[in-house]
């Protein structure tokens, strides 16, 4: 995105989650936690687990030398565990990445970051809710017109709308607690979804694996199977509707003849001097659209052929932090939106 | 859709709950519900609740009337109402449809069908969930290849294939419980979502309603608030993307040259006696892909402005039966090709 | 599609057009032209020919028995040719469909029926950009509040606004051309693109065809290679989106307090007398979300893979046709919604 | 995007023209444009356009200003204007941007960088065809399967697929040259269309911008037209496109028990070392399906309301440069992909 869209459709916050930066960290967490549950249930040696860990502490990938892999590779994670061997140096080094593929790695990384960015959305929920609240509180009183069909029908009280803003954010933020307990679990089932390589061991690793990062164990294998994320991606566009659907009512109101709300800050025009544009409504519906959008191709990845397809997972890859964007970005922009109300409908 | 498609593309026993016949019973069930709801709660007289009730049980729209009153209303309502308060005739016609605005009428007897439409898929999955167990019974232990990216990866039996394929029907199943929940809702809120007809006696009327029609009261105003046919989108897609999973696996394992699994009926060609193909295995993926394209518009539809929009409130109505129409004609499909499956991977 | 929303939603004079009988009829007439090209390059006898066609005329499909070959062979042709050399009966019989495979007669029909197809939405779009321009000479003159980003900018005349609309169908219109060009040609290429039965009369086969069906010889394979299709749909959108602009003008001018226009007939409520609704203001952004959507299919449907796609391919089906009654339905209800405008903007 | 992804996901030389750099480069290329067109036609004092241009050379602008105006005001333009005017300083600065708005410069901006894109595409079709004849006459008369619905069907030669490849990129360049020009044109018409600033003077400074900047002068009011946008996107869709099927065909025929094709590169995998995955083939049909994801995205662009809409532009400014992106970077791909083919078919 080019740097100067970087505040009106980007969030900053969210996006050290979604760097590459935290994606590295996040596949290092995990290949640390595989050696460290395998050292446990005895399939590499306790010292190379411990060697792991602590060398991986300080370990810097080459990420140029990474991303001409990723293009040979399809993946980064071959290219990330030969430097990561290389940096734990032998004898250990080979105990690196033990029984594993890329996609336990990818994916288990994918959902630590998850978790992460769950809360952040979570708290912005509750900060929405709370706003409001709010503004049910000082000006729900007040009357408004309610319209159908973009017709007036009969008076309501602005109370009567913002309960539909409020209710709908409040379904989203209940509706994020099966989205986070499918999104929020171990990747480890080797090459093939088999496990071949732990034997019976497998459940014991998980277990170990899954308590160290706090995720919990899937009962079923994970790879093929991508209906999280595109539920998860439903989650998204639930949250930006949602939003959408209160910025598309704030620029209705805001129209000149109607005024039906009063906004602090609005943006200017290159031309008008005197215009003021209701910028952040606007970029609610855009952003809305964009994710609605978008939940199309995540969907069109649950045909995820045989064990494990590149290209169905690559598109996943191509459009989820987007949407993760997106969303962040409109909860910001709703909370400085609704933060700015100084006044809807009119007193009686 | 063409008459000679409608076995390959179309679920008649579905298309029974579809029909304009069952959503105009569905209508009318609402309507004798509302009225002898009000009529508890002392709202219109007793006996013109006895009357529409009575009544109702003949009542025949003039279908032809009601196309034409609906092209200029832009829903259907208006017109039936005006037909059932002609055939219930004054002085109890009048009572038809207090309080009430279309939407409460249409959304609860879109409600009604999909009870009846989950039960159906319900069965159906239960079904698919069975033969699969079948399988893995029959085949679990024979030899497969593993493969992922679309090459050979390492052996695999077929029953772990076929447990992939299991669980994510397994999954869509209890995904279901979730979303026949938030969509088993009565919608009763008048014109502007303020219920102002019926005044104290709301939570009233919509208590012996929802208890007449089986149906829960939601505690928030529904009319513009989409997420529940976004989400059921969304399963929708589940549903039709677990399928097309198995069946673009099928076609790549019915391959001639890798002929990982018989078929007992396969399709003919026009040109080719030969020549078997794998049809059911392809319009599966094509149903898969079909649900991913309309998910969007379902999530469109979110952006529903002010109390009720007509714009996107028809998009719904365009692209959701279809989509209950895909899924059902997946849910067909994936059992007929499961039912023929002779031989699954190789016999050590 | 419910019966009482058939005035609504779909378009009656195109759906002639759409139906299995139209298709079937367009199936027979590319046999019989098969047939009298392939006599005529003296590939089957000349008599054959003739009796191919005259028995045509009055060949009834069995549809039911087509339906159930369908649902087995995935495809019509197998089925229809199995009862049209039946209805020809022997010797001749068995030269029906010479070479051909079932695509080349589905696409080919599909060709037939755009031709006829794409003359009535020209026809449409010239009484479009007719009715716009009456209403430049009319209203042009008029002063209305120009609007940029939802606010009052400056002040504009109603015939800047109507340039605006009248340009987009134009450009509509003329991007037809391109459009019939790449859509109205003939598919002949026998099972595998290969033409393999037809020898060295291949080009004279086609030419033939090509004379009697008024169709175009494309200079490349047409089974796979999709792109005409894809762009059939973006056309569709183009037009749809162009009158859902319009349509969203509309719906913003119409809002009580603006009232900057007047429409001379409106959508009733059920539960409000006074109350006139905009509606087909509103289809025509429904439908111009609906194409916007549906435009997304045809272009996954590019992934058509190897000779023949029976996935990629039974996706068009589902989608072209609905794109094709949205665009009709979209053209039918913006030529009424201009017919109905009685005033644009202010007198001076 | 994760930077260990660039090489996968993103095509650098493409960048270049995506960059803010050049996006502020070709604005400020616009406003000289702009203020020396001006100056001709006598509406500014020609010494300030001179000022303006000189200036300009070594404007620098301070892009995190220019965000958080972006963010107040939805546009870059209205700060970059004030950064520029404070720059050329006064009395000169005021004559910066006369009669312009924000969309005359973004969208002629756009017009600029597309001209050096469809330029570098249009080199890499003409490649990507040159060496897909090469392999017709390296391999053309090998024997290949001829493979529909995913079966055998007769034999072919690895000819006559590799002409259905080559016709439809062949296809595709054609089909831009309409996209060209329908986009590389001048906007200029004022905060309303109406270029009211300009008066009679109006076309003498769109011929003198136009000829300055080598784009042609539309007949028609830009702004809240889009189709231009749209059918641009449907074009990188049918690029993709084209290149995804022949991708999805590469994969099927790399499959191990196929063995059709031999490509010199391929990738490795974390856990199996003797496993080679067909990387780009798989990513080929990624970039495909993302791009036919996004396509709705645009179209959804057309229903722009009013005069210019904020909500509908920016959704453009978040997918286009993404469908360029993908499709410069599948167009590598396709290129590295072939020139790696060993060996197509088997010699007779």
């Amino acid at each position: 995105m080019a740097g100067y869209l970087d505040f009106l459709l980007d969030d900053a916050e969210l996006g050290v989650f979604l760097s590459a930066e935290a994606d590295l960290a996040a596949m290092l967490k995990v290949e640390v936690a595989l050696a460290r549950g395998c050292a446990e249930c005895g399939l590499i040696p306790a010292d190379a687990a411990q060697v792991i860990d602590m060398t991986a502490a300080d370990f810097r990938a080459d990420v140029d030398k990474l991303a001409k892999d990723t293009l040979r590779d399809g993946i980064v994670v071959a290219g990330l565990v030969r430097q990561l061997r290389d940096h734990v140096g032998e004898p250990h080094g080979q105990h690196v990445h033990f029984g594993a593929t890329s996609q336990d790695i990818i994916d288990t990384a994918l959902a630590l970051r998850l978790r992460d960015i769950f809360e952040l959305f979570d708290a912005r929920l509750t900060s929405l809710i709370a706003v409001l609240g709010e503004l049910e509180g000082r000006f729900g009183a007040n009357r408004l017109t309610g319209r159908t069909r973009m017709q007036a029908a009969i008076p309501i009280t602005a109370g009567d709308r913002l309960a539909v803003w409020r209710a709908s954010v409040e379904r989203a933020q209940a509706a994020l607690e099966p989205i986070r307990a499918a999104n929020l679990i171990l990747s480890l089932a080797g090459p093939a979804g088999t496990s071949d390589k732990f034997g019976g061991q497998i459940g014991a690793v998980r277990a170990a694996m899954a308590g160290q990062l706090g995720l919990s164990v899937p009962d079923y294998v994970p790879h093929a199977a991508r209906d999280r994320i595109a539920l998860l991606g439903g989650w998204l566009s639930q949250v930006t509707g949602a939003l959408g659907k209160i910025g598309q009512d704030v620029a209705l109101m805001a129209q000149n003849e109607i005024g039906e709300i009063a906004l602090s800050a609005s943006g200017g025009s290159s031309a008008m001097a005197h215009k003021q544009n209701p910028v952040l409504p606007e970029v609610l519906v855009t952003l809305a659209r964009f994710n609605a959008v978008q939940v199309s191709g995540l969907h069109q990845a649950l045909v995820h052929e045989q064990e494990r397809s590149g290209a169905a997972w690559t598109l996943e890859w191509m459009i989820l932090p987007q949407m993760l964007n997106a969303t962040g970005t409109a909860l910001n922009h709703a909370q400085a939106m609704l933060d700015a109300i100084q006044r809807i409908g009119e007193p009686d």
